[in-house]
């Protein structure tokens, strides 16, 4: 584990091995070696050679931390790397270490090694998102039709179900694994140009040991060497934001219900000192929230600084490339500790619904004013009725009353209202377990659609084979 | 036009249009009229009232000006303009006016409002991009296996032809412009969905409701209503960003290449003051390439306010929601500022190849270094070959003399080259038309291929036909 | 008032009006006014010149709609308003006319308009922050050791005071109105200094004319031309952001505590509309803390904007100053908006504190946990004590009875703290109003304290004089 | 060491080390043996329990691997490392381990360790600015009165000289200096409130405590708890945000001068790998510019994450706190590998005033137009002399012929003109070292300023003490 200490508190050891200095110069040696073999096999260099280089491309066998530690002077980790696996190569076979790196850029290697990382780095988003949404798709099934207060601008406003609101966290997550799905096979692709993109040193075999390389790394190939088109990587990344964006409101949700006065929703205790307090012996604090509302705060910030480093000079770029590398790792990092602290905590969610209920009951019937409104507008218009309701709105509030009651006697002691609605018409808008069923009649077909979208999903992770093996 | 004086000299008139008050409003009256016809229609409210109300459903019966007044104490745009809208109604239809947007939230009426621009907003980046890219394809077309100086790091690297850089302005172009109408067809979707996005007040009848309004809008429905879900919202936004930092890239090219000590790209002048200097009478300022840069300054930030905005609380948010309506007109404002002036000047793109060949040529054949390398590596190692290349060409540096002729001599007087290389075989190293042409044959597909798909989206833009009319 | 609809919604129209058309043009016709009339006086230029261009300097003369038209494709708006001031000069002195603008730079004109919008910007901020300060100070006075729950990680925690609550608004507030001052009185100078900054084309004059231009603008001149030394500029926009920041803790608190089910605080209704619901006849919505929240939401993007332009070229940057001039006049636009929404309602904020009080009798006791764990510390350490207050909290959560209870049966079969307690000492923990009170006496200096200040602070407000005022 | 490869490479060892788990939990136990000692001190705890505590708080007694992992379960840092620290004592001294902690909250520990830490990150910032402010104040004195292109918009508008430009670049860095220390003075500040900030559970013996932990650890104190007043720390990250700003503006110059087609600038080579490429031997990369530029790109969003993490709920946030530390140490080590890489080559930043004067040439005196505009339109006009001047600048470029010559030209057959103005007169216009001593003599006060007040910041820098010692 390599990242800073309150960078590793929201994410987790998974997410920053990926990105780790081993993980990523396994990777840039993954590249050397599929390259110098494609160029073995393709003549471009000695048949010799390419098993010689491929023979030392191993992280162990080098100083990581002087690598890094040379890397900034040098303004790229794959100089002094080439360095170092040239030397070692020489150790061996003095010819094939000319061949190192034949007719490749720094860029190349970083790049591609980036895109091997990003491949385990989605696995892993993919994974959690398809635990998580399984999590809520039976949370929703458990609760069907269980009454809870719909809030508009933090304010009570009418009611709902539990399951139309789960549909409501579900369904973006859903889209979102979708889109990422697309936005990886479309991003992580071989990045092999050479100095300035034109595979000069290649010559006529360029093609020939791109298709190689790509096939040997299991990697697609792009149409052109994307040094400075940013855009597949940075759409990828947008995604990634879009999620995070996602699991921030499902953790302001989370966050607001199991606020000790609501009590709708809290996170599974566990143990092991989650969400305890060190001055505090009663608190439990929702620490799986906590960790996905701090991802959602910082992602965004992550994602705009991908955006303004797409501005690249020319065939390469200077400083604006180098900056992008961090935030990528960054973003993938904070974004992997939100997914998997709900995924962690989804299962285990306690969806507390009679105090739902008493929390409608505590509304004084409020929350069924519009229903009100909408059956005396037709009797004495909207405006009106609108009006009417507002005014015995506060009366209830004034009064600790209850607005079934007010409504009752304003029905009874108004001219135009009198005789129009009978009191068991009026007493049964407040009927918290009609709107519910109402909502939960709305969200069934979607939830459905949901839950097999999800299974298939589930089936076919396009990465999920790289969270197993690490090398070619 | 409404925008702000700083932000009118970095967009458009054509897209500040877009999101004035005035379309902004009548595109809320479109939702009202939509809704109360097919709530008429559907029997949810008398049969006469939906006529009444779509009549006064023009935004020039009302004052745009005390209405945006009041929708600051409101909170809300769709209060007041019901209110008036209500008003209206009753002074010709009583009976009518208590159904103005009946079973609706202030926010369907707003979001779907959004939308409405937003399509009209999307096909003029849409149309724009087809100008831009047919502008550059035609310049890559002209200016075919002309030589230029491929720059790293923002130094001299290696030699490209004009075509192989142009394409590698293109295909982000392309794909920008596909993505984005793939984002914009999942996002452009009618809200519709009540108080808590139950569509409780509608009963049995809501779904055909739906179905009406969004058939007469000519929008596409929902899966549910997304007061809270921005997921699709949001990832549109992004593609927008992408596109912007496309547009960056390119402008940071065409800025670098027109300075004046560089000469080898220019922008139209145009006349009637295009980049004039109100001190300095010499002056050509690249105006376009300054406000895209402008663009791929600000949009970034655009981006991550949205994406900080999903967090939105329960069934309506607070803040957030309000923040992104502002936030997502700005971005388009400030995107389409960058793609129109692209576009007005790509077909002008003055091109200076035979500056482009002294600028080469003043590089004393530095820029073949690695050519050179590559060759001699064969015969002693790339390292040393390496070495020696970085050695001659500090020699070539601080003596002014060409790196051709200190090759030669280099080779003329080592022992381990002597005799391995001709003098015209390492001459004609130093090949910059040999380079471009290598460089155009790479590209030549590439370009065919983008430029098949550029005619293909050109044939059926999805949003077109909202550049024309504006109504219902 | 001049922007865009959602935009306007979150602001205010004083501070739309700030950076107009009309008055950004003033401002710039403002500068060229004082310019003309100090090189008539030091002879830079003829003596009639001046009073000549100083004559037609007025906005209303001149088609703002078509010079802001012309500024983009000029690229400024200098550019074509130095255009037509230098023919209006003609119509009555073709002499003068040649002295338009004389030896300045567009940016010259355009900084320092902005500096004189600032300059008034700033007064509205300063203005509306001393009303906010003053009313949250006479709330803390009002309600003086009145008990509530404070609150951490969204759970209840302790008990505190409300005025020791309001302390931790006010202070960072009347800070911020210091460093606002403190950054304006060094970022709002002159701009000065012709095409390079050298002023050049004013010889040996320049310094004098330099002061002149300074003292009639009534601005402070600064030590060199600052086009692209732009870290005083963005400085202050920083606190800006900082003030907005602290306005939205501001804001979430309240809309937290306005909670339907919590229901500690509410704004004033007002009327006039002032958050209702297009839909629910009840709904009382928190619209100061929505737009203040929108504000909080939006600024940090508008200050990373500008820090993002910062790396201007050279002289004087390409596109990073056109994008700062926007983005200047956004943040202030929304800033505005959050602390006069805020300085509306804090008068008026409802404070509930029988409710409050019920909001803690509800806790059942927990949020005196620590307290008697502290208290049992002393006897049986405290990793038990906290451990047998975390059991105890269990089962008052389950059981739905008091801590207090449980903890004197507790005490009373526990053989090391039977004895060691009286019943008196444990219940006597239990104590909202000791905890209000101890609360209070800590925050009572330095709300004193903050008092004195702001009282100052109101006295002498830097800018004041700018808001009556708007020529030289 | 330990960041992520890709932040490492753009930061220092240093500033890595001081967020690195070993001193960010040092630090939380400085805080916690200070506040032991100082309860002894003051009778809050026995006399005995400081003491026994004090001696176990040593971070190589702890496995920081294992505390960082319970960390993310718990929420926080505190709490896994209170735990342990209470069992270390209690190996020891059973009555102590009972008041590890006392009193205190989690924030408390985290908060007080960040603003130790905080102390050395500022140091490290102020020790490399007075380096680099000191080698560009050297370099402006060499090279004064050298002429040099001046550049807008990237192009070429007037000469200046080389120390006028350096004044530019060294002014904000001397005021961001200034800043710094001022912010840096306002935040960092001992937190210690318990928790909700009313440190109730020290009693009357809390501000007596307070001032002595705040003395042991020499930091100041604060009015009150600053859980969620957040303004000075955010305030002061904005000034680290400045500060990048002006050091990516001069790495962006850098950047444009050390073109190789340009070639004015350059940083030295160093060897050691410095700047090179893998694959092409004659580069010579602005390694310290990229890392400079990569810094500007990526810090913006650090400090709109900072802003955005304002609004923290109630006493204690929820996300928003923890998100805030993970961004100060990120905008940390990214601004600190700013700082040194510049202060690194800033001494030997080579300046090629030969060749600045060759590009002043190669702009056949275009650069002069403005000059000879200024002369002429005292006879016919500022119009028509700016108008004239623009057709002879395009000759100019169109013909390849001197400015000089074509304005002599025009002279002569020029009838309005003719005979008013010498030859001499006109081509003395043409003079770069005229205009460079004009420059020179303008920044010379201000630069003799600089030197002053950098002289006395060198002299006493606030926190340079924490450089060398890192325990209480």
């Amino acid at each position: 584990m390599s990242a800073l200490v309150f960078e590793s508190l929201l994410s987790t050891p998974e997410m920053i091995e990926v990105f780790s200095e081993t993980a990523v110069v396994q990777a840039m040696l993954d590249f050397e070696a599929a390259l110098a073999r494609a160029q073995s096999d393709e003549g471009v260099i000695p048949p010799t050679a390419g098993p010689a280089i491929v023979g030392v491309c191993k992280s162990e066998l080098y100083d990581l931390r002087s690598l890094v530690g040379a890397s900034a002077r040098a303004g790229s980790l794959a100089i002094p790397l080439v360095k170092k696996l040239t030397e070692t190569v020489a150790l061996f076979d003095a010819d094939a270490a000319g061949y190192v790196h034949w007719g490749s850029a720094s860029q190349d290697a970083v790049d591609t090694a980036m895109v091997l990382c990003l491949r385990r780095a989605l696995a892993l988003l993919d994974r959690d998102l398809t635990t998580l949404t399984a999590a809520l798709l039976t949370l929703a099934q458990r609760h069907r039709e269980a009454p809870v207060l719909g809030r508009t601008l933090m304010q009570p406003a009418q009611v709902l179900s539990v399951d139309f609101k789960l549909a409501g966290w579900i369904a973006p997550l859903v889209r979102s694994q979708q889109r990422l799905r697309a936005a990886g096979a479309a991003a992580l692709r071989l990045q092999l140009g050479g100095a300035v993109g034109t595979l000069a040193a290649m010559g006529e075999k360029a093609p020939a040991v791109v298709q190689r390389v790509a096939q040997s790394l299991q990697i697609a190939t792009a149409p052109a060497a994307w040094h400075t088109q940013r855009d597949e990587l940075v759409s990828l990344a947008c995604e990634v934001g879009v999620l995070t964006g996602t699991l921030g409101k499902i953790a302001k949700d989370v966050s607001l219900m199991a606020q000790g006065e609501i009590g709708e929703m809290s996170e599974p205790s566990g143990g092991g000192g989650r969400g305890g307090s060190s001055a505090m012996p009663h608190k439990r604090n929702p620490v799986a929230a906590m960790i996905a509302l701090a991802a959602s705060l910082r992602v965004p910030h992550r994602v705009s600084a991908l955006l303004a480093a797409m501005a690249q000079e020319h065939e390469r770029g200077l400083g604006n490339w180098q900056a992008e590398l961090a935030e990528v790792a960054g973003l993938f990092i904070a974004a992997h500790g939100a997914v998997k602290a709900l995924a962690d905590v989804a299962g285990g969610l306690q969806v507390d619904t009679p105090r739902m209920r008493r929390n409608i009951d505590g509304q004084q019937g409020l929350v069924f004013a519009e229903a009100v409104a909408i059956l005396f507008a037709r009797r004495i218009g909207k405006a009106r009725a609108h009006g009417l309701l507002e005014q015995l709105s506060q009366q209830a509030v004034a009064s600790g009353r209850h607005l079934r009651e007010l409504t009752l006697e304003a029905c009874a002691s108004d001219d135009t209202l009198r005789g129009h609605f009978s009191a068991d018409d009026v007493a049964g808008l407040f009927d918290a377990d009609g709107a519910a069923r109402h909502a939960s009649a709305l969200a069934a077909p979607q939830l459905e659609s949901l839950a097999q979208t999800a299974a298939s999903l589930a089936q076919r992770p396009p990465w999920a084979a790289w969270l197993e093996t690490k090398e070619v």
